[in-house]
C-alpha cells in the first residue's frame, strides 16, 4: 500500500456527534476525538469546529494530514464535492459545498463520501476484506439500514455515491411504510427501531418476563442487545421476534448474494452487536434461499472494526481520494 | 473495437435447439442457422453436430472463425471450461469438459458462459448499452427468469459465472415454491409459466371473454402475449393479472437499482414482447419504490436485440475471451 508514511485525517459526521481521527495509511491511529455536532449552528460553524479539532489532533500527533476523508449521512455530489441532502441532521443541510468549505479551513485536500460507503471502505481495507476479498457487501444495521457494495475491489458508487442502499430493498411488497416513502423496505423490518418496537410490545403485553427484569420494566431501556440477552435467558416470544427480523435481513442478504455472488458479506452497526443469533439466522437464511449456486464460499461475518469502520474508511478515502470507486464521468 | 476484420463463431445451446452464427467483431452476421439439440445423444454427439454446423457456416461465409463463444443454460466452471450442471436438458449434463471437447473439433479457441450472461454481453455491446452504458442490468424473461449484471463495463461473473441470477431474488418471503428450492422467487411470480397459469385460470373461470376468443377456447394457446392483447381488448381480470406480475418484476428491478444505481436496465426474453404494459408498470414501480436517490437517469428499456442477444453476445465472448468479466483467480 502506498502512503504508509503519510498521515491522513478522517471525519465521521453524524447527527449528534462528529468523530475525528488522524492515522497513517496502514490504519495506525495516532489521535482520535469525538465532539458534539451542534448542526443547528449551521454548516460553516460545524466545519470551523471540525477544522479546529483536526488542528488539535495534528498538534498532538506532531504532524500535518496530507488529506482528509469525510463521511456524511446522506447524498453527496462526488464530482462537485457538494452535500446534496442530509435528512437526519436537526437542521437539514441542502446543497452545502462541504469539500471546498472544509478544505480551505483545514489546508489540505478533502474527499467526501456517504458515511456507510466510507465504513464499507474501512471494512474492505482493514476489516474482514483485508484477508483478500475483492467483492464484498456491507450492511450497517443501526437506526436505519445502510449499505455498501464493492465489486472487484472498487466501491460501487453511482453518480451520487448512493448505490448500495441495501436497507431499502423491498422485502414485503405491502409491508410497513418506510421513511423513504416506499413500503416494506428491509429497514422497516430489521433496523434497530423495528426490533426494539417488538420488544417494547412484548414487554407491555407481559410476554417477556426476562426482558422485564433486564430493563427494570423500563420500555425506554429496551434495545436489540437487551432483547438478545432476554431471549438467551428464556423469553421465547422475544427470541421469535429476533429470529423474524434476522430472517428478513437474511432475505436482503440472500438477494444481494444472488445478484453478485460476493466472497464476503459483513454485518456492522449497533444491531450486529446483538450476538450470535443474528449471524446464525442470516447464514442459515442465505444457505436456504440461494440455491442457484453453492454458497459455502460466501463468508458472512460480523464487522471486525465495529464503530471504527467509518473512521478507518475515512483514512482510506483520504489516501485514495477520487480513485476509490468505479465511476464514469457523465 | 479491435478485431473488426476477424470473424468469430457464436453458439447458443438451448434445451430444444442450438443457434449458431458467424459474425465479424462489429456484429455483422455473415451466416446463421438453428438445429435441434437432441441432447439425448450425449454431449460428444451434440458437439460433433455443432462443429459440423460451424464448418458449414464457415464454408458459406468463406472464412474461418478466430474463436468461438458458447452460451449454455446452467453453471459453468469458467477457469476449467467445464459445464458443471445443465438442469434443463432432457438428459442432464454434469461435469462436461465442453471447452476442450468443442475446441478440438472446431479447431479454434472456445469460451463458455452461462447463456443469459452471454445475452447480457450482447445487450451491452450491440443493444441499448452501445449508447454508452457502463453499469447495466439485464433480465431475461422467459420460461424462467435469468439475468446479468455489468458493473463499470465488466460482466459480474463470480467464480461459477452464476452472479446475476436476478430471477431468484426473494420477492414474497412465503411465496410459491420455486424450482430452485427457495420460496417466492421472482421467477415464481413473473416468468412466462406463472403469467400463463393466471391466464388459463381466468379462461376456465369465464372471466376472460376476449382471451377466450383470441385462443379459440384453447388453454394451451394462452401466452403472455395473447393475454396482453386480451387485456388491451377489454379483459379487465387479465389486465390485473399482468399488472400484478409486472409489479413483482418491478420490485426485482427496484431492488437491483437500489443496490447498484445502474444507468440502464434491459428487459428481454419472450415475456418482454408482451408490449408496453410491462415496461410502463415496471418503470412506475421503480419510480415509486426507489426513493433514496433520483431515478430519472436510470433508463429502463425493452431489449433492442430480442432473441439475437445471445448470439451477438457469443461474438463478444469469442472476441474478448477471458477478459469479459472482473474475476480474481481463487
Amino acid at each position: 500500500m502506498s502512503g504508509m508514511s503519510e498521515v491522513y485525517a478522517s471525519v465521521d459526521l453524524g447527527g449528534s456527534k462528529v468523530a475525528c481521527a488522524l492515522a497513517t495509511g496502514d490504519g495506525n491511529v495516532l489521535a482520535e476525538r469525538t465532539i458534539p455536532t451542534q448542526s443547528h449552528q449551521g454548516s460553516q460553524a460545524v466545519f470551523a469546529r471540525i477544522a479546529a479539532l483536526v488542528s488539535e489532533l495534528a498538534a498532538e500527533a506532531g504532524c500535518q494530514p496530507a488529506a482528509l476523508g469525510m463521511g456524511v449521512p446522506g447524498l453527496v455530489d462526488l464530482e462537485a464535492g457538494v452535500v446534496e441532502f442530509l435528512p437526519n441532521l436537526p437542521t437539514q443541510w441542502r446543497d452545502v459545498p462541504a469539500r471546498d468549505m472544509l478544505s480551505s479551513q483545514v489546508g489540505c485536500p478533502v474527499h467526501l463520501l456517504n458515511d456507510v460507503r466510507m465504513a464499507t471502505l474501512g471494512e474492505l481495507v482493514f476489516g474482514h476484506g483485508s484477508r483478500g476479498a475483492c467483492t464484498m457487501v456491507f450492511f450497517a444495521l443501526g437506526t436505519g439500514i445502510g449499505g455498501g457494495v464493492v465489486v472487484d475491489g472498487k466501491l460501487r458508487l453511482g453518480p451520487l455515491g448512493a448505490a448500495g442502499e441495501l436497507g431499502h430493498q423491498t422485502i414485503l411488497p405491502d409491508g410497513p411504510r418506510c421513511g423513504c416513502g416506499n413500503r416494506g423496505c428491509l429497514e422497516t423490518l430489521a433496523a434497530g427501531p423495528a426490533i426494539t418496537a417488538q420488544g417494547v410490545w412484548l414487554l407491555h403485553s407481559g410476554r417477556a418476563p426476562r426482558l422485564h427484569e433486564l430493563v427494570g420494566g423500563d420500555a425506554a431501556a429496551v434495545t436489540p442487545k437487551e432483547m438478545a440477552q432476554a431471549a438467551e435467558a428464556g423469553d421465547e416470544a422475544v427470541r421469535e421476534a429476533l429470529v423474524r427480523a434476522a430472517e428478513y435481513l437474511g432475505i436482503g442478504v440472500a438477494n444481494v448474494v444472488t445478484a453478485l455472488h460476493p466472497e464476503l458479506v459483513v454485518l456492522g452497526g449497533g444491531v450486529a452487536e446483538m450476538g450470535p443469533l443474528l449471524l446464525d439466522v442470516v447464514r442459515e437464511s442465505v444457505r436456504r434461499r440461494v440455491r442457484m449456486f453453492p454458497t459455502e464460499d460466501v463468508r458472512i461475518e460480523r464487522s471486525l472494526l465495529g464503530d471504527k469502520a467509518g473512521l478507518l474508511g475515512g483514512i482510506v478515502l483520504a489516501m485514495k481520494g477520487g480513485s476509490i470507486g468505479g465511476r464514469k464521468p457523465r
